[in-house]
């Protein structure tokens, strides 16, 4: 019996993936529903080989020009996103879509009861307590697809949350470790978007390089394994080969390793319980020469800090975080502010919001849009600047 | 409840570590009998602490000068440590008696239906399959407490044996790594017993130096888990923080890392299915600095191939290869031969032995007692040139 699968961000870096896993194992999955922002003729190539029964483009004038060329149902709009996302038929969502759009979509699949593939962090950063207490209530498995989360997940399997201490989560640091100050000051986003291990979208390739990325990282694995912050660590490890670590209360220590390969999560999300075999290609003596670990710079990159005190800080907090960095990211991107500025317009936004417990996710919504708001007024004011 | 534990070995490197988890956790243990070769005066200070009701000492005359000072029963001989291992209110028998003597105290333990907390390394290296046979009809379960061995049942803890592809023992490498063979054959015992990361007894040392320790843990690690010798790889580690991998069939490997500190898996094996907090020395960023690998020099560390040899070979070839060993590692302590004539006696006495099926045990010691002879005449052969 196929497994039948829903993949919402199919032409991101982790849907593309997601599907090269299912390409290889036709006899496993089926692929019912696709859904994309706006690449519509990559998603056309897509449809042509897995011939799913629907798809959806978030962008309108997208879809129209997709439904030219398919005869399946091409629905639009943030509504056709989340109509795929809960098909009927879907056992599986593989939730790919990145950045806050990845919100609605998820909670969808999940009040759907839908089993997630959640590849998306902002879910859990932005509404995290709200969408648990879904899943929980519809029985819903979040499987997670990031490297880092599913090591953890695979160490912890099996073992009793008694005998667990700490996380460790690995950084490879990205491009930009063992710079001063002074430097990261003058960093480019061409330079930033060289990360040194991962292929892997704008957005994320940013996060990675201002450490905000194992920071929504922290959060997002503080409610998918139920640690609280402080028992939650950060190491910077290169070679991106251990994706992380679970210390055990005796003092034992857990790592899961692998080559950086993308696939190796997406496959376990998408074949949990189960294996599959030959994903990866296997770890040689060449890829552990020498595996290296050091402590964060959490001063040059104080983005990871703000992550910790948005959680502790909790309720609408992260959702605030969040936003504040999607709208600093995209500024740096469009060289309107500099990459240390990133921080900065956070911790500000941060320090003018006053969290509150969300009821529902329009709380959370109205969190993240005034952070919008206010991160955007700060982006302006520092463009009339230094930049 | 406190589990009720017996030690043979208990004043060797292995006892000692069990006797300070329990002394550590008073609430949880209970030492109901000791058994020891000949050490009389550290014997008689652990019954002091922890009041056995029966100890046994190899060693007769020993025995003889613990009894003037003990009002408990004092066992002696071969016979006498095997009444301590079967001692009916036993639950749990630590069977770290090095070497071939390990062997029938082992088995009266597992025929007596105790569980078995594993640091001897030859009853499943001399008779692994009457062993285990023994141990299945009874019910009795084996825990490693090799760090090695402990490392990869943590690591295959909960997970179904179709997903494991190969076994991976870390191996320090010993004193001699990088050493060339002309090196090698100038070793002193006292430069050989200079181990760089653990505290063991002097044949394990000696073992760890020639590689013949790893290869009798690639042996026991067959036996233990099922997994045949082209699956079992070892890798040189001289850090010993990483203390064995398991490596699944999607190409993720999972591994067991801690402080090298023998409580550690001491403890696990005493406390299983539990876990007890606190026995190690959390793992710091100043340990995991640079980890690194290499393959071993099975060249100029000819035991290991020699050990892959005999387990291939099966039936009496593995008893074969550990009483060659046993003699010839006497022999180099002793200085007779020299460290490179230690694979060569194993070789020798290998080339000249067909392996036969044991049919019990009198078959596996009829072999053991053999391979003994034939390397004592060897030594006495290799005493007489150039040593």
């Amino acid at each position: 019996m196929k497994k039948r699968v829903v993949i919402l961000g199919s032409t991101g870096s982790v849907g593309r993936s997601a599907l090269q896993v299912i390409a290889s194992h036709p006899e496993r999955f089926q692929v019912v529903g696709l859904a994309a922002s706006r690449s519509h003729e990559l998603l056309q190539r897509q449809c042509r080989e897995f011939s799913p029964r629907v798809v959806a483009l978030a962008e309108p004038q997208a879809a129209r020009r997709l439904r030219r060329s398919l005869d399946i149902p091409v629905l639009e709009g943030p509504e056709g996103v989340q109509a795929v996302a809960s098909l009927e038929e879907a056992e599986l969502v593989v939730s790919a879509i990145v950045g806050s759009a990845g919100l609605m979509p998820t909670l969808a699949a999940i009040r759907a009861g839908k089993d997630i593939a959640l590849a998306n962090k902002e879910a859990l950063v932005m509404a995290g307590p709200l969408v648990l207490a879904e899943a929980m209530s519809r029985g819903v498995r979040l499987l997670p697809v990031d490297s880092e989360h599913s090591a953890l997940m695979q160490c912890l399997e099996g073992r009793p949350a008694s005998q667990v201490r700490t996380l460790v989560l690995t950084a490879s640091g990205g491009p930009f470790m063992g710079m001063s100050a002074e430097e990261l000051r003058e960093v480019s986003p061409q330079e930033a978007l060289r990360h040194p291990r991962w292929r892997m979208g704008r957005k994320i390739t940013i996060d990675s390089a201002t450490l905000m990325n194992k920071g929504l990282e922290v959060i997002e694995a503080h409610y998918l394994f139920g640690i609280p912050a402080e028992r939650i660590k950060v190491l910077v490890h290169p070679q991106s080969i251990v994706h992380s670590m679970v210390e055990l209360v005796d003092g034992s220590v857990l790592a899961l390793l692998s080559v950086p390969d993308m696939r190796g999560p997406v496959a376990y999300a998408l074949s949990w319980p189960e294996r599959l075999p030959g994903v990866l290609r296997p770890l040689g003596v060449e890829d552990l020469q020498s595996l290296t670990f050091h402590a964060p710079d959490e001063d040059n990159f104080p983005c990871l800090r703000c992550a910790y005190e948005a959680l502790r800080a909790g309720g609408t907090m992260p959702a605030v975080l969040n936003a504040a960095n999607e709208v600093a990211v995209r500024a740096f991107l469009r060289e309107e502010i500099s990459f240390t500025r990133i921080a900065e317009v956070i911790r500000e936004v941060m320090a003018e919001h006053s969290p509150t417990e969300p009821q529902d996710i329009q709380d959370v919504l109205r969190a993240s849009a005034w952070a919008q708001q206010r991160a955007q007024a700060l982006v302006a004011t520092l463009r009339g600047g230094v930049g």
